[in-house]
């Protein structure tokens, strides 16, 4: 079998290639007190959907192909990304996944982020690199947060000790989820999303060879739980996922009747609606909801494929609007 | 705020893979006797679509994605060319626009033509230069025409003049429009229509933070007019526009409303037809007719979004044949 | 005209990844007894969609453009592969198309393969080359075999002395059918066979001056029979190519109505169970047979364009399954 690469490595020459050329990608790098090297993609700066896509490449740790296109999906709404990998688990549950939770202070000063990018597995903060046997305890780490405002330095400081980085081998990425390219980023978690519930399910990630994956933009939006919602809504009520397993059919049936969204008991509205519903609270809300609406399974052991869910464009009507 | 790129230095390796792979790309690397470097994609040469294509990203200033993709948004003519920027105003109006009016000569040896491309932002011979505030004082510059013969020497060295460099530092990549490569790059066009109108309805630029646009490729045709019809149709008739504005709501509902071709008073029959009923004088023909079929406008401030326009089937197939 | 560039030189640096890159593609790189450097895409290692669709690049000479998207082409298979090159007779037929015939050994023992690639220029083993008079005596080869074993030592040596190289100057990739590199790469082919069946129909290939494909990713299964059958089946049922062509309208026409593989005797059944009944010899299969599903031709000296065929979807489920 071949040997895992190191998603930090591979990772690199996308982060050159976003700091070299920040500027025409409408993002500003700056340097943190700590030392820490911050790419902002939307608090002071504008972002975009360019910028989106190459963040998305990097949160998928250099694994990743990101294209936008437009397709006839979905009514009204044409600007689609779509996702493949060279390894997807790796690609999208070692990287992408949005893992890591991180905070501090307290009160109406906390800070409080998800960690997602290829430093995660520098960081080995989570038990799913040590089921998958996988750390990339690398020299340059990088991570990606969906947040609107600078994270602390005595945070930054406390990732990089946790990694054994220094400071100025660190990047951070910035995207509000209520800007285009933290949008883009987002919605390019489409096929994460389905790996991830994949597990939820106990299917057996080694048995997971391949996928691709596919959804539209959501309109960004200033409300933050509205924007939040809307990425969601793009994956929930119109994302599509291929994935190709090993192993008997049935298991394979059962994963595609059971990995889209519409089979959770939360699935039935927007998704902002979903959370204030929640007391905006993420662990109330059943976890089986983050997966794409429509997907196929195909069995390669068999050849046989299965299919579940469907696109729900009055769902996705009411989300997006217009 | 981030600083604003210089589009010659972008563009710069984008025109060294060209000449590089001119021959794989079938297009022609010649000096004029200025000194000025000629890239031919059609005029002694085949061109082809993937010359079409790197040419559209030279027009974009290096700042643009264009992909050529297969979609199912018209019927018959699955070819397709998608386009998103870095910074859609600089690349799409302060490079990719044929803005700048070139001539030389009188009588049936004049040469006409309009130049394109990065060097525009060299050149600063249009208005939109100052009202941008942008300028690209760089020492190597490029430029597009859509011509069937070679430009004057003498244009070439008052070219030169005007951008203050050496020949040598002066690349001029020739397209005819009945060709591939032209036509592609002319239908590359269509997000800078919607940029281009929105300018000319008095939408403030620097609210339209960004942008994504698909057209059909046209077949070619030998015909000039035919040919230049069809570039234009394929916007005109078939081209999908998303754009992202902020300010008020107002404001984006009527850009949705005002910017598709089908709001002018000229639309209803081929552009080539148009043209020939204009008498073949392009400044007798309403400016409102250059803009995309079907437009959607998101006012990122509320996150609402706002349609117009649609595809116009009837009208592409008698524009396209067959 | 553009002097024809080397597709064995053009592909070096796409060989240079899939080799510096073999891990994170999940492809394996070792040498032969002989010193050729074979890359396994699927035998022993696992291959996936990115490795199939570089590998795709490669088979094409460097001259090709091969994304994997999402369409709405075909109900259930969004999945799909979109094909155009900078020169599609050469990338397509002196490149991509398999016909060098490699065989060693006899009785159960003896290996067969059909060799693709730029490598083949470099061979000139097929009457091709002369009619087209192109070769590519290159100091580095490639070639690509639709294989699941290791190819004998002895006729590597010998692939190595037919192209005047080193042994350590050929690469060899190797991807099984019935894995998703090899699927990808042989739908990949969708251009390719209308390329090879106008040559067929004799239609003059000087005259195809572009084209563009694209077909549905097959699922993959593990009987050789079923998978090869699906890769065809992927282009006979719902491949889609646009060629344009010189010359009168009456051959753009005539091209249109006899490429789709519907005109061929043995359609109508998927091509497993078409080869199952010609005693699984390729030579009993009538040669028409291997087209897209439906094409357009454009006549670009007259700006004419012709349509031909029609996806078959009920023969494509037959073939897919599910």
């Amino acid at each position: 079998m071949s040997k895992l690469p190191s998603i930090n490595e591979l990772t690199a020459p996308l982060i050159d290639h976003l700091i070299t050329y920040a500027d025409a990608l409408r993002c500003e790098v700056t340097a943190d007190a700590s030392g820490v090297i911050i790419v902002d993609a939307g608090i002071n700066c504008e972002g975009g959907l360019e910028a989106g896509r190459l963040i998305s490449e990097i949160c998928l740790g250099g694994l990743g192909i990101v294209e936008l296109t437009h397709t006839n999906h979905v009514e009204n709404w044409p600007l689609s990304v779509y996702v493949h990998t060279s390894n997807p688990v790796l690609a999208c549950l070692c990287s992408q996944y949005a893992g890591w939770q991180l905070s501090h202070g307290e009160g109406k000063d906390a800070f409080f982020a998800l960690g997602s990018g290829p430093g995660r597995a520098a960081a080995l903060r989570e038990p799913l690199f040590k089921e998958l046997a996988y750390e990339d305890k690398a020299e340059e780490v990088c991570f990606v947060m969906e947040v609107d405002k600078m994270p602390p330095t005595e945070l930054l400081q406390s990732m990089c000790e946790t990694c054994g980085v220094e400071p100025e081998n660190m990047t951070v990425i910035l995207t509000p989820t209520s800007k285009l390219a933290g949008a883009v980023q987002v919605v390019a978690r489409v096929l994460e999303t389905a790996l991830h519930k994949s597990h939820e399910l106990k299917f057996p990630l080694e048995r997971i060879i391949d996928g691709a994956g596919s959804a539209p933009i959501c309109p960004p939006t200033p409300d933050f739980i509205q924007a939040m919602g809307r990425t969601n809504d793009a994956i929930l009520f119109a994302g599509r996922v291929q994935l190709y397993v090993t192993g008997p059919d049935d298991d394979a049936r059962e994963l595609a009747k059971n990995l889209p969204s519409s089979t959770s008991k939360d699935y039935g509205k927007p998704f902002a609606q979903v959370f204030t519903d929640a007391n905006y609270d993420f662990y109330k809300i059943d976890q089986m909801l983050f997966s794409p609406a429509q997907v196929s399974v195909t069995a390669v052991d068999s050849g046989n494929t299965y299919f579940g869910g469907a696109v729900d464009m009055k769902l996705l009507s009411q989300s997006f609007g217009g």
